[in-house]
C-alpha cells in the first residue's frame, strides 16, 4: 500500500499549478464578469502555451497529441486544473469534449477518429453531447423520445434535447437516439455523430441557467433535430450500444468531474483562509480568530481529504481492474464528492460575507453552476439507489 | 391563546393571493430572463391596479396612503407577496424602500416626511440605503470609515459603500456616516439623507452579484461619496442615533424579510409538488411516488410551519410589547428562517432536476440571490452570538 | 391571534415548576443510578403532595379527580413536568397510563370506567398497553399475529408482544388483537382489557433496552398471551374499532410526548448554560465564552422555540376543531420535535464533555432512552410519508 | 500509488475475521446483557486460542509476544476486531492496555519493561491510565491539579481522577501528575506508574456511564491518590515529558480507535442490510425496498469508505514519516471518523426500529458508549481548532 503521489507526476503537477496560478487565475475576472469577447482570444494564446509546454490534453494518449498518462495521473491533474474556472478548457480536457474524445478513441471507427477525434484533440474544433430531453426525467436514461430511423444509407433523426452543453460554436454533436424501440430496455438507443451544419439541426436557444445564458463553450443549448439526416456510418460503435457506451463514458468522466470538484474545493478553501486572515473584525481581532470560522476550515479540510482519497482509489481501480470492477466506487464518489463540494462552497461564501455573493471571487459562480453537480450524470438519489442495491444484493441472495 | 389568522385579514389575504397568482406570476419570466425594459412599464400598470384595489403600501398608516394594518397583519401579507419575485415591489413594500419609509415615518422631520416619505409612499420615487462598506466586516456595524463632517450649515460626506441596493434610478439614499468619532462605540454614527443628484455622489457600478448586475430596483450598487455636501437638516433623528435607528429599523425589517422568505418557501413547495406529480419516471411511476421526494416534501412542510409560527409570534410581540421586548425573538428568526429557506430551495431544485437550475422557474433565482439571506442584516453567526449571550446572561449573573 | 400563555394557567405553571425544582429534581439521582427500591416509596409521598395541591392528573376531567384543563393547558403542563425524568409519573400523567385513561374515558363502558379507570385515575393501580409484536414491523400497525377468538362469553387471546411498557407491577393491559381477520385492513383488530393475573398471560422478561432492564413503571416487558381468556365485555368500544381508537389515542398522546420532549430540551439547555458558565477552560476563559458553545445554545434555543409553537398550535387545533382536523399537524410535530430533541440532547452532552456521558446528569438517560422517540408511535419515516401524501393529494387530483 | 491491501495481510485478516465471526460474536449476548461472571472465563479460553493461533497482541513486536506488524497492518486488524465488542480485548490490544504497552515499549526503562510490560503483553495483568480530572476540562490537557512531589527516593502523589478506564481489577495505573508547577506549560507533568495496591490509592467507584457501571475491563473508575507513595524509578521517561509522551501515545492510539470505529460501522451496516432484507413490511414488501433505507445504506457505505481511506493514509504516514509528520492527519481522522461512527450507528438503529434500542444487537451498546468517541482523546472542537490553526498558519505568515 502506498499513498504517495506518483513521483513522475510531482514535477508535472508543480508546473501545472504554477501555470494555473500565473496564467489563468488572473484571467478569471473576464470570465466571471461575462466579458467573453475579450476572453476567448486570450484563452487561445494560453492554449498555445500549454501545447508548447507539452501539457496539452493530459487525458489522451500521445498518438493523439496527449500526454499518455494514466487515469490516476489525470485525476491529480484534474484537481490542479479545477482550481480555476478556466483550467480544463485551456488544457483541452473540458467537458463535454473530453467525454467525446474518450468515446471516439475507444469506440470510433478509423474514419471517425480521423475526421472528428483528431481536430478535437488538437483543439481546432469543439463538440457537444445531446442526451437529456426536457420532457423526460434524466434519472431514467433509457427513457427518451428522440429517434433515428434508417432510410437508405442514412439515419433520419428527430428529437428535442437540452443541456447540450457547449453547442454554441461546436462542430458536431453526439446524439443519443432510439434506433430500435422494440429492443430490450438497455439496447434501444445508439450514439450518432451529427455535424451541427446538418440541415434539420438547430439550436433553439442557450438555456438560461442560474441567471446566465452563457457563451460558447460555457453554455447549455436546447436543440432540435428535425428530419436531420446523417450517413449510417456516423454511428459510434454498434447499433444498440448507446446506453452501454454512455455508462462506459461516465466512468472516467466521473473521475474527471470529481477531481475537478475537489480542485474547486481546494481553491475555495485557499480563498477562505486568505480572506479570514486578512479580514479585520475589530482593532485586535481577525475573522480567522473566530472559532466558527476555524470549525468550517477544519470540516472542509477533512471532507476534501476524504473525498480525494475516495476518488484516487476509484481512479486507481479503473486503471488496474477496469471501469466495471470499479462501478460501486464510481457511484459512490459521484454523490459523495458533489455534496462535499456544495458544503465547502457554502461555507466559503459564508466566510466571505457580502463579497462571497459577488462575482469578484469565483465562489459565487461555482455556488450557482455547480449546484447541478448533484443533478447531472445521475442525481444523488439515482446513485444512492444503485449503490444500495449492489450492497444489498448478497444479503438478498443469502 | 389563539392561532387563528385574524378574521379581518382573511379576505384581504385571499384578494392578494389571487392578484399575485393572476397578475404577477405570469410576468415572472420577464424578470427571470432579464427582460427588464419590457418589465418595468407593465409593473407600473400593476402598481396602479394595487392602488385602485386599496392594497397599496400595506405596511404604512392610512395617512401616508397605506392600509393602516398592524405588523402582524403585514407579516401575513408579506408571506403572500413573497410567493412571487415581483410581489413586494408591486405593492410598494420592497426593501430597501420599505425600511426607509418606516425610518422616515418614525424619526423623520415634518419636512423630510413631506419631501421624501410622501413621494416614496406614493411610489413616485425610489430610494436606497448606504451602510455596508467593502473594506469593513458587515458583522461589526459600528466599524466604518465613512464620515460626515460639519461645515457651515452642511455635512460634508466622504466614504465608500456597496450593497446600496436599488441605487440605480433612486432619488435619494440614506447614508450611515460617522459624525463623532470620539463618541462611545454605539453613538458615533448618524443617518443622513443624500439626494443622488448631489455633486460628489456617484454610482461606481452595479456590483455583479451571483452572475448578475441587475437593473433598477433589482440591483446592488457600489457608490462613492466624495466631498458630498448636504444641509445638516438632512440628518434623520438626532446626531449619533444612527446605530440605534438602524437597530430599530431592523426589527420590523426582519419580520418583512422572514415572512417574504416563508412566502418563497411556500411557492417552492407548491412548485415541487406540482412538478413531482406531473413528472413521469416510467410508464407507471411518478416522481411524487419516490419516498425520497416525499421525505423532502414533509421536511420542508414541517420546517416552513415551524418558521412561520416563530415569525408570527415575533411580529405579534413587537405589536404588543415593542421591538425591544422582542429582540431575542428577532435575532432568532433571522438565522432560523434564512436557513430553512436555503434548505427548502435546495430540496426544490433537486426535485426539479435539470429544470431546477434553469431560469424557467424562480427557484434558481432565489437559490442564488437568497443565499445572501444568511449574510445581510447580520450573518447567522452574529445573530447566534447575540442570542446566546442573552440566554447566558442570567446564568453568568447567578 | 394571541400568543400569550393563558392567564389562568400562569400561576399553575409556576407552582408546578417550583414543585419540580424543589421536590423532584433532587430525587433524580435515585432514578438515574437505578436505586429504585429507595425511589418508589418517596415518589408515593410526592404523589400525595401533588394530590393535596390539586394538581393531580392534569389531563383528566374533574369528575375523575383531574384538573379539568384543556389539551392546550395540559401541553404547557407537560412541558414543565418533562423537565424532570420523574415529572409525569408523580403527576399521574405518565405513558402508558395516560393513554389508557384517555381511552377508557372516551370509549370505555360504565363498568370499565368504574373498575379500571377510577383506580388508574386515583393512582392506585398501573396499567400497560400491548400492541407491538417482535415479529412484525411497527411501521405497519395493521399487520399483527395476535388473535382474540370468541368462545362462549369470552375472548381467547393468543399472541406475543413486546414494548409493553410498565407491565411489571401493572394491574391490567390493553391488548390489540385481531378479532376479524377477514375484515377490511383497518377493521380487523380490537382493543381488549386483560388483567395481568389472568391465566395464560405472562411476562417473558423486561426487555433490556439501551443497557437497562428497568424496573416497574420504568421498564418495557415482552409478554405472552397463551389461551388467555377474558369476558367479551372486556372489549373497549366496538369490535373492529381497535385501529381507529389507537389513532384517536395517539392524537393527544403525541401532544403529551412532544411537550414532554420540549420540557427535556428546556432542561438540557438549562444544564448546558449552567455548565458552560461554570466550567473554566483556563485562568481567564470559560466554556461559555467559546463561540461553538454559543452557536449550539442559539441553535437549540431556536429549534426548541420552533418546536414549541408547532405543538401548541396542534394542541389548540385539537381543542378547537378536533383531532381529525389536526392530523397533518399531529404527524408533523411527531417527527419534527423528536429530531429537535435528539439534536438538543446531543449538543448538551457534547458541552458537558465526560460529565455528559455519566449518569450524574439526566442527559445520558435521555440520550439513550429518548433515541426511541424517533421510533415509537410511528417512526419518522412513517409520519413523513403520511404528511407528504396528504400534501400531495390535491396536486394529484388537480 | 497502490490501494491494495498488503498481500501478506490478506490471509491474516481472513483468519481474524473468521475467528471473530465464529468465536466472539456468539459470545456478545453475555457482554451486552451484562452477564460478566459467565463471560470473563470464556474470554480467557478465547484468548488462549488467539495465542495458539499466533495472532496475539498484533500491535506488539515479536520480542514481546506480538506479531511484529506495522501500524498500517494493525489498522486493518483493528477494523476486523472492531466488528465485535469483544475483539480487541480477546486479542490483547484493548484500550487502555494497548496504549500503556506502547508507552512502556517506547519510553519504559528495562526494569519497567520487565515488571510491567511483559505481564501486560502476556495478558497476565491489566492496567489503566489516570489523566482526566473531574474538576478540569479535558479539552485543556495541561490544566490539572494532581501533583507528584519528591520526598526521599519517592514521589508522593495526591489527586483526583476519573475515567480511569478498566481500573477495576487492574494491576497498575499510569498517572499523569504535575511534577514541576513552575515549568513551562507543556513541561509541567510527568507520567508515573502506580501499582493499584499502593497505600493511598483507592477506587472511589465505577462511574455510572450511560446507565451502566460496567465491570472489570469494561468500566470507568473514579480514583483517589492520597499521599500515595511510589519510588521515583516509577516515572516513565524523563520528568516533565508527560504531556509530550501523551501526545506520542495518542498518535497510534487514534489509528487504533478510528479503525475500531470503522469496524463498528462495518458491522452496523452488515446488521442493517441483514435486517432490512429480512424484515417484511407487508406481504410483498421488505424494509430493504424502501428508498429511505437504501439512501441510508448508500450514505453509510460512502462515509465508511471515506473514513477508511483517511485512516489508512494516516497510519501509512506514521509508518513512513513518523507521528509528528502525520499530526494534521491524526487530528483530522479523530473528529471525522467519530462523527461518521455516530451517524452510521444512528441510521442502523433507525432501520432496526424497536429492536435497535434493545440489547439484542450490539447497536444500542455502541450508540450509547461510543457517544464518547466525540469527547475522549480530545473533543471534536479541540481537534478542529488544532487542525484549523495549522491550516491557517502559512496564510497568517504570508
Amino acid at each position: 500500500m502506498d499513498f504517495r503521489t506518483p513521483s513522475h507526476l510531482v514535477p508535472i503537477l508543480e508546473r501545472i499549478r504554477s501555470f494555473v496560478d500565473s496564467e489563468l487565475i488572473p484571467l478569471e475576472p473576464l470570465f466571471l464578469l461575462g466579458d467573453f469577447d475579450a476572453l476567448w482570444p486570450v484563452l487561445e494564446e494560453k492554449r498555445a502555451m500549454v501545447k508548447a509546454e507539452r501539457l496539452w490534453a493530459p487525458q489522451l494518449p500521445t498518438e493523439f497529441g496527449g500526454t499518455g498518462l494514466s487515469l490516476l495521473d489525470f485525476a491529480f491533474i484534474s484537481l490542479e486544473l479545477g482550481r480555476s474556472v478556466l483550467g480544463h478548457y485551456v488544457f483541452n480536457c473540458q467537458a463535454p469534449d473530453v467525454g467525446n474524445m474518450e468515446l471516439l478513441h475507444q469506440f470510433g471507427s478509423d474514419e471517425q477518429k480521423e475526421r472528428y477525434l483528431k481536430p478535437l484533440a488538437a483543439g481546432e474544433i469543439r463538440s457537444c453531447f445531446s442526451m437529456t430531453e426536457p420532457e423526460f426525467a434524466g434519472s431514467n436514461p433509457v427513457y427518451m423520445a428522440t429517434t433515428a430511423v434508417k432510410d437508405g444509407d442514412d439515419y433520419v433523426i428527430n428529437g428535442h434535447k437540452w443541456f447540450s452543453t457547449a453547442a454554441e460554436g461546436a462542430a458536431f454533436t453526439v446524439v443519443m437516439a432510439v434506433t430500435d424501440p422494440d429492443a430490450s430496455r438497455y439496447r434501444r438507443a445508439s450514439q450518432i455523430i451529427v455535424p451541427l451544419d446538418t440541415p434539420g439541426f438547430r439550436i433553439v436557444c442557450n438555456t438560461p441557467v442560474m441567471g446566465d445564458r452563457g457563451s460558447g463553450w460555457a453554455s447549455h443549448a436546447e436543440v432540435m433535430f428535425e428530419d436531420c439526416r446523417v450517413p449510417q456510418s456516423n454511428i459510434i460503435g454498434e447499433e444498440g450500444a448507446g446506453f452501454a457506451m454512455a455508462q462506459e463514458r461516465l466512468g472516467p468522466g466521473r473521475i474527471h468531474h470529481a477531481m475537478r470538484w475537489i480542485g474547486i474545493c481546494e481553491r475555495a478553501l485557499e480563498l477562505t483562509c486568505r480572506h479570514a486572515v486578512g479580514r479585520r473584525l475589530s482593532s485586535n481581532q481577525f475573522l480567522a480568530d473566530q472559532q466558527t470560522i476555524q470549525n468550517w476550515i477544519a470540516e472542509s479540510r477533512a471532507e476534501i481529504d476524504a473525498a480525494r482519497w475516495m476518488v484516487l482509489n476509484a481512479a486507481w481501480l479503473i486503471d488496474t481492474e477496469g471501469a466495471y470492477a470499479a462501478r460501486v466506487e464510481i457511484s459512490t464518489i459521484k454523490f459523495f464528492v458533489a455534496n462535499v463540494l456544495q458544503r465547502v462552497l457554502d461555507r466559503a461564501i459564508q466566510v466571505h460575507g457580502g463579497l462571497g455573493v459577488t462575482d469578484y471571487t469565483p465562489l459565487a459562480f461555482w455556488f450557482r453552476h455547480e449546484r447541478a453537480a448533484r443533478i447531472y450524470d445521475g442525481a444523488d438519489e439515482v446513485h444512492k439507489r444503485v449503490l444500495a442495491r449492489r450492497i444489498l444484493k448478497p444479503y438478498r441472495e443469502a
